[in-house]
Order: structure tokens, then sequence, then C-alpha cells
């Protein structure tokens, strides 16, 4: 940080773009730019102490009228509440051991008569496993979908939406691809959403470009989950679709630009592939190296965005992604169907990529129907390599 | 050819996308794949014959009612009938030695009291540089640019246009920079210009994506140069400005899709550079070799369309061209910002690249202002290169 710092000052720079890595989201980091007089293009640390905090965060939203998942507060005291906290929250409900984790001391529930049985057993399960009983309680969400909205605020207190990402393709809550529009997306969800993350937005005051996200069950229920203070990984699939560079936004909301506050429609489709360096022949492990031969893909809708070259060694030691590929077209097949060209163009040799992964799944059913959920990973499988 | 053919018909392919190289504009290979009953997408050998032909051309232009160059039908018989024609093709004018070349026996005349004296010296100088003072007279297109009009037709007559494409930036006639809009356009030009360019598709029939090209004078007025039977190298910009993928619109309409009709306006800016493998500092001198590092510019708005990579060997007897970066923005200027970044981003080692004539010609005052004519690189000077 100091070094940023040092750099900014000897430069005279008046602003730093923290890109959206390590500092993009680090209060100190931002703190330390003000006691600069550096303007910060991201959130204050202010905001980004209290999203960054998940209870403060959800608190907050609660009090702006954003839906959040409901459940108990806390811990359950006893059976007696636990069938009073499932009445409130609605079947069907999920409980969880506060020490759970690996699925241990966790239940789904769909119904009353199921509950003392369940709440017996996820007890004994967690004593068991973690020493600890104690349960707390949400809602099940059915078929989840991540699904975020992008937003921008300025400095005057308003804000706006660039409409959703469906981030649901996911493994380990890793994002694979993201689109937009949602397949799941309907003019009325959008509308509904979009109004919550403006709400959510303009409840904190927040400057900047931010991400809400939700997620979304196959009712068209939603719920916030967590709100990013920085760009994203995936926003140039919104950049595509609005014809909007997020980018500029950012350093002109932070030079104190006023905003419409018009919120923008997606007018094409568009489809992010992050390609990591990762076997997805042997469960995605990591595969750092030096590349040796790179040709990228190109034409219309074609966009590539990368810091790696032929020649560039990909260090162990940090995020495996190495680029991103974003097609866009008229509709969701046309999409798909440059997006299965550009993958077939683009050569990585020296490590392994994501590239063979991500083709596959452009022809993968549940895919090209958009019927997906955060479990799709859960059952696909690569099919065996061709020589 | 041949070859070309034989692995045509042992893949099966039912037809065949010549590019935009050789053999795109090759009536001998467009005869050859209909012998073959393989459809060569693009124009039929008759089309391609008849457009190749620069007189015919003109004819079938001038029968269509697009306007031509005025000037003499062929060589003038004498003084008398020289001031007849001068006449009817209205001054200013350009006499011209048949035999001429590299301005010899060229003379531009403004006015009638000027044309004996135009008359007599031009054929001496033709006389004694090339032994003939056969003469003949064309208008003179007053700061003439480089317009061109993109049409698609399909296969039952109907033609459409996709606006125009400004290429005035020319080196020995070569296009070095294209953009769309032309800084020069009119509503009421590219109305008049369309229509003509549609007349002129629909009066021939043409089948598939080809390019009329027009020279435009200062007064607007514009005259038919060549109809370019194939799609362009610079047809990306198109492709942005109006969202339309041509090379898929050329596969429908020679499989037989009827296109709509409707004309197209450009909704964005889009500029596109070629980059030469040639040293702008040593009079674009080619600049053969291997490429040795290759980094690539991204993000929104910037396309990269190339064959090139870390490790490829340009050969010394083909097109120096080794990549088209195009970037695309809501204004011009944005766009022509885009292009600056873009350039600076883009990093080839190992041969000479005109990225540095481009970054240059990016901030050039007449570029920048768009007042720019075919002679704008006649001036153009490099400044010296920074160490």
């Amino acid at each position: 940080m100091s070094n940023i710092i040092s750099a900014a000052e000897i430069t005279n720079a008046d602003a730093i773009h923290p890109g959206y890595g390590f500092l993009s989201e680090n209060a100190d980091f931002s703190r330390i730019c003000e006691e600069h007089k550096i303007k910060f293009i991201g959130a204050s640390p202010d905001m980004i102490a209290k999203m960054g905090d998940k209870a403060t965060a959800k608190a907050t939203m609660k009090a702006a009228g954003v839906p959040c998942v409901p459940g108990s507060d806390g811990i359950i005291e006893d059976f007696d509440d636990c069938v009073k906290v499932a009445k409130e929250t609605g079947y069907p409900v999920m409980l969880k051991a506060t020490a759970g984790g690996g699925g241990k001391g966790m239940r789904a529930v769909w119904s009353e008569d199921k509950l003392k049985a369940a709440w017996d057993s996820a007890r004994q399960e967690s004593k068991a496993a973690f020493g600890n009983d104690d349960m707390y309680m949400e809602k099940l969400i059915e078929e989840p979908r991540h699904i975020e909205i992008q937003v921008v605020g300025d400095s005057y207190g308003k804000a706006c939406h660039l409409s959703e990402r469906d981030c649901s393709v996911q493994r380990r809550h890793q994002k694979l691809t993201e689109e937009v529009p949602s397949p799941f997306m309907t003019k009325k969800l959008r509308k509904d959403m979009g109004e919550a993350a403006v709400r959510a937005a303009e409840f904190i005051a927040y400057e900047g470009a931010g991400t809400v996200e939700f997620l979304v069950d196959k009712h068209r229920n939603f719920y916030f989950m967590e709100m990013n203070t920085r760009i994203q990984v995936e926003h140039p699939i919104t950049e595509q679709v609005i014809d909007f560079d997020l980018i500029r936004e950012q350093i002109l909301v932070a030079a104190g630009t006023k905003i419409s506050g018009k919120n923008y429609e997606p007018s094409l489709h568009s489809i992010e592939c992050r390609i990591n360096a990762e076997d997805p022949y042997h469960d995605f492990r990591p595969s750092p190296g030096k590349i040796t031969t790179l040709h990228a893909p190109g034409g219309h809708g074609v966009r590539l965005d990368t810091h790696v070259y032929a020649g560039y060694s990909i260090p162990p030691n940090y995020d495996s992604m190495i680029a991103k590929l974003i097609t866009t077209a008229r509709t969701r097949q046309e999409a798909i169907d440059k997006m299965k060209r550009a993958l077939d163009e683009f050569v990585i040799e020296g490590v392994k990529t994501t590239i063979p992964f991500h083709r596959q799944l452009m022809d993968e059913p549940a895919y090209v129907k958009g019927e997906y959920t955060t479990a799709f990973m859960n059952t696909f499988k690569m099919k065996p390599q061709e020589d």
C-alpha cells in the first residue's frame, strides 16, 4: 500500500483505481488514500467496512426494505422456539448447526411434522462432530440462482441499476461463467430486483460502481446475499449489453459527475467465460507455469480481456484466472454459438486451461436451455478428453 | 484452386467462403465452384467480371443512374473538342495524357481562359516523355474523400445499404484507417449515396455483401469509383456500429435467405487502424520477420482481428497487414481516445509495425477535427522516434 501511495504522490496522481483485486475492498487502503488526499475510486472506508461485515450488511439491508433470507435471529432456544421460527420463516426451512461445516448438522425440512426428527438428529450429529449442538434456521432457497444487480451511485445520493448478471454456474463458490440477461429473468423480476438494489444503494448513499448479489428461488423470490463495493470480474458483460463503459463511469462519478438516475435494460445478450489456468480433466487443479503459445480469438461480438501473452509465467500463488472471453449477440443462442467458435479459435499452450470445460458447457443441454442453478456443477462431469 | 475444391469435395462442404483475399474476386474460382455445384459465397462469375473491368463497371453504373466522374468519352479529338468537353464536364477539369504516369502530362484547369495553355503544355510534356500526346479529360474532384457504401443483396433482387465508411486516409491507394460515420457525412448525403448504392446493387441484381466506392468532393458531389464484389478488410467497423454480423449475413444470403430491404444507420462511432508490418519511420518499408512478443489490448469497445501470435513469421511476399484494431464508442472523440489507449497497450516485438503511425495520427489536429482528404498522407510526417 505504501508503495502505491508513494508512486501516486511522485506522479502527482489525484486518484487511484484499485482494480478488482485485493485492495478494491480494503477499508484501510481506502482510508489511507483519503488521508493522503488521493481520491480512492471506490467505496469509502466506512462503506467497505459496513458491507464487508455480513451481519451489519444484512441488518442494513433489512432496514432499507431489501428482502433478506428469513430465519432465526441467531441461536434457536429450544424446540418450541424452533417450531415458532419455522412457522414464521415458512417451509421449507434449513436447520443449520452454528458450528457446522461440510454439510454436517444440516437438515432440510419441508413440513412441520418432519421438524422434530430433523431437530433431534441434526443436534446429535452436530454434538458428535463439533461438541456443540447450537442450531439456527434459514429459509431453504429452492433451486437457487445467483443473480446480481449492477448499480452505480453518485456522490449526491442518487443511484441507478444496469440490470442483472446470472452467475449461477459456480464451482466451490467461484463463478465460472456469467450471462446477461439471465435466462430466468422476467420483466417484473428485473424491475423488482433492480428497484431493491437501487433502494439498497441509495439507503447507504453508495458512491461508485457496486453489485448487489441476490439468491433467487424457483418461485422468483429473491433474497439479499451481499454487496460488493467494487467493480467485478464479470462487469464486461454488462458493458456489452448496455453499451456503457463502467470503468469510465466509476472515474466520472469519483470526479463528482452526477448520474441521471435512469436505469438500463440489456439490448443484447452477452456471456463471459472465465479462462483459468486449471485442468478441468483433473478436478480443476491449478496449472501454473509458462504460456508457450497463445492465439486469441477475434471477430464481431468477441471481446477478450487478458493480461497474459506467450512467454508469460502464471505464478502459483495467485488467482488462476488468466483471461475473460466475452461474446455478445442479438440472441442467447447466437452468443452461445459465437462462444463456441471463439473457444475453438482460442489456443493456449504450456499450461492447462478451462477452455475445454467451457466448450463442453456450451453444448450441455441444461445450460443451452438456460435451466441451471447454483447446484449445476455438483453433477457436471467432463467428457473423456479426445486425443 | 484445385486443392481447395478437392478439400471441399472430400469434406462434403456445400459452400466456400473465399475471405477477402485473392480468390474472393476471382471470376474463374467462382465459376469452378459453380461447376462443382459448391456455392461460392460471393458474387457470380459474370458479376465479378463485369465489376472487375472499370470501363464496363462505369458504363453499367451510368445506365443505373449512379453518378460517375464526368469527362471525355476516351481520347479528345482536338482543341475545339477539348473546349466543348470541358464545358460539358464543368470546371475545374483535369487534362490527362492517356500514356501518362507519375503526374506527367497532367494539368488541372480551373477556367476556360487557362485551357489553351494547359492543352499545349500537357501535350508537349506527354509527347516528350512518352512519345504520345493523346489526351483525355475528367472532372477535377476538389478535396476528394474516399467514402464507400456497404450493401447487401439477396438472391431475389433486393438490396439494402448499411451506411458508409470513410477510407480517405490512404498511402499510395492503400487504406490505413477507416471510420464510420464519416465526419463529412450529412443525413442527406448518406440518404443520397445510400440510395445510389442500392440502385447500383439492384440494377445488377447483386447477391451477397459488396461495397460501392465513391469519391466525394468538397461540395458533397459524389461519383462512382468502383464496386468491390466481396467483403472488405474494413467491414468490422460497419458490424460494430450497426450490430450486424456481415459474414453471417453473407452465408445466410448465399443460403437463399431473403433480406428485408431495410437500410441501417450507424448508432455508434467506430474506427479501424490497419496494423501493418512496416516501419513508419522509414517510409513504411516492409518489415517481415518473426514476431517475438505480442500483447493484445482489450476492454470495452476494443476489437482485435488478427491471425498472428508470438512466434508467427510474417512472410515477405504477401500483404503486410497483421492485425485490425477496431474501437467503438458513443462519440467520435471517445472512439479516438479508446484507440489511443488500445494502441498504447498493444505490444508487438520482433518486427516494426505501424502502431506508432496510428498513435500519432490519433493526435494529428486535421484527423482529430475530421478534416482530411485522400491527400492527407501527402503532407503527413512522422515525428522523430522517442528513445
